[in-house]
């Protein structure tokens, strides 16, 4: 028995619109949620793939996360456009906005999307990408959950606080960075902890604020750290302000107090900005598409890598091959079911 | 004899101001220099206060740059504000598009303004503490000279591209932060090349692209790198697109093509951008800034800096008691005059 499942992609949607239904979800966010998981497998992106089935459901499970509500869109400014996910899941809030957001870029060439009471879905960069296709430039920030000491502190008061960017290139991948602005993901220092192994030093610190290499130090009353010393703690402070108290919404300290221990994905807002290179420029749109793919090609004739390269190939891939899940995996999505998928695997 | 000289801050502006007349410059642009070479001396910038008077008059006397051109602005949409600065200096081209900016962020919620062909001048902050004393939260950012590899590569493409950011706290002074992208100025690494000392890796490369401690070779024929290894590279990158192609203006690489060894400032764009908590937030603006300001009690309160601490205590001793000027920087400064306080050191 081959220790991986081929899915084609429809497959990998309809499987997920199945369990998040089975779960309580509407079809409408159902949908909005599948697509997302979707892209993720598609581009190889395994933790915010199918995988993501199982956190999904857990939050489902346990918080008092909405499973229907329909996001409240207000039209606010000619610059503006809001969007209440009334404490439901954020894809489906991204879906409704952005067609506002996008038009408005295109008419005052810088327009900001807030998303508040959303709970956290994913990478940013699928988001990223639906403005980009648009031939807009765009960046979108949320905080998380404080889990991050700020440089010289000692004590997890930001969050993992994922900053994303992206270029529109007319006729290629756009350029996209998604990263979070702890020097490292969590799973990342789970899977070292699981394992046994040390981590590097500037990953975290331990309960009394010292460097520490040891994993289940940083995890347990310990903190993570910033990217990039006080840069990168700087800039992971303006996510937490831009995103929160600037949108009315929660820090990452306030989005765990929220939470109060049911372990839940975290309740929070977004900020979403797009720009129009046709309205920002000075009218040579074709010399600056040219300054700005100069630059890409500078970066790859030395043999540096573009951010989003990796994920573009393996979409290439998928679209043509479909993708192959861990057998493991998914059994333990497939018992999320009821009826005859997950019967049959039932002890 | 002291081997500092105290001036009152009014010194401090009127003798920028005689200094860059003298070299040619109109009074609109000397007064609008020497404001923000005054508040870098006050809050003990040095290399942004009247230090920086013999970099202008040197970029003044060795390049193409206009000592007089008024700034072209153009109301271009809603949320968008244009300057041209006709290839002068930028603090003119800040004072007379911010005004329309705070105007239109206070409409729409979110609006740029975007200055096109300006000499670079200054830190980044003055122009944000602008903004914020106008209650909006702002970031600004701007390409310089390919200086930067980008990561992964051996070769400068990027610049070392700050960028800035400002929270506005009613009754305080603002929350901001202005850094480089590179791991250190460039100054910092001539400073340890002029006096024989070794950097740390991770501030540059050598002409193999080889990591080096050596200042010198950083210097000539290597390479600085971003701070943060391929996070600071990616928003490193973020600042040339921004601020550069989006804005129709040049990269990094097209600046210093542009200097063809003129050794001037960096000729740029740049992008400002304005938000207003009052229009982007949720109608709950106390609790909101009482979010922020939590959140700064969580640094301080664990022994964590804000940014611009130090800075607002050097401002502070400043405005009470004036600044100490070497004397052998003063003299320097005064030597560019004419007349008798020139001819009186003259050799």
């Amino acid at each position: 028995m081959a220790d991986t499942v081929c899915l084609a992609l429809d497959d990998v949607f309809g499987l997920s619109v199945r369990v998040l239904r089975e779960h309580g979800m509407s079809l409408a966010h159902a949908e909005a949620v599948a697509r997302v998981i979707t892209a993720g497998e598609r581009d190889e992106c395994y933790s915010h793939g199918i995988y993501r089935l199982l956190i999904t459901t857990h939050t489902l499970s346990n918080s008092s996360i909405s499973r229907d509500a329909l996001p409240v869109m207000r039209d606010r400014t000619p610059a503006l456009v809001g969007v209440d996910a009334q404490f439901a899941y954020s894809p489906l809030s991204f879906e409704m906005g952005s067609e506002v957001l996008i038009e408005k870029a295109r008419k005052t060439g810088i327009a900001a999307m807030v998303i508040n009471n959303c709970y956290h879905f994913s990478a940013l960069w699928p988001e990223i990408e639906v403005l980009t296709a648009a031939g807009l430039a765009a960046i979108a920030m949320n905080p998380s959950h404080a889990g991050v000491a700020p440089a010289g502190g000692t004590q997890a008061v930001l969050g993992t606080n994922p900053i994303a960017f992206g270029w529109p290139r007319p006729g290629k991948d756009p350029y996209v960075f998604d990263f979070a602005t702890s020097a490292v993901a969590r799973g990342e220092i789970e899977l070292h902890n699981r394992s046994g192994k040390a981590v590097p030093f500037g990953w975290g610190i331990d309960a009394l604020g010292q460097p520490t290499s040891n994993a289940n130090s940083i995890l347990n009353g310990g903190a993570m750290l910033a990217f990039g010393g006080h840069k990168g703690s700087a800039l992971s402070t303006m996510i937490e302000l831009l995103a929160g108290p600037l949108i009315g919404d929660l820090t990452s300290l306030d989005s765990l107090e929220y939470d109060d221990g049911q372990g839940a994905s975290p309740c929070h807002g977004e900020l979403v900005i797009a720009m129009d290179p046709l309205l920002l420029g000075q009218g040579q749109y074709a010399n600056d598409t040219a300054r700005a793919e100069r630059l890409f090609d500078a970066f790859l004739g030395q043999g540096a890598r573009l951010p989003s390269q990796r994920r573009f190939a393996a979409r290439k891939r998928s679209l043509e091959h479909g993708v192959q899940v861990p057998r493991a995996l998914y059994e333990e999505i497939t018992n999320l079911l009821s009826g005859s998928e997950s019967t049959r695997r039932a002890p």
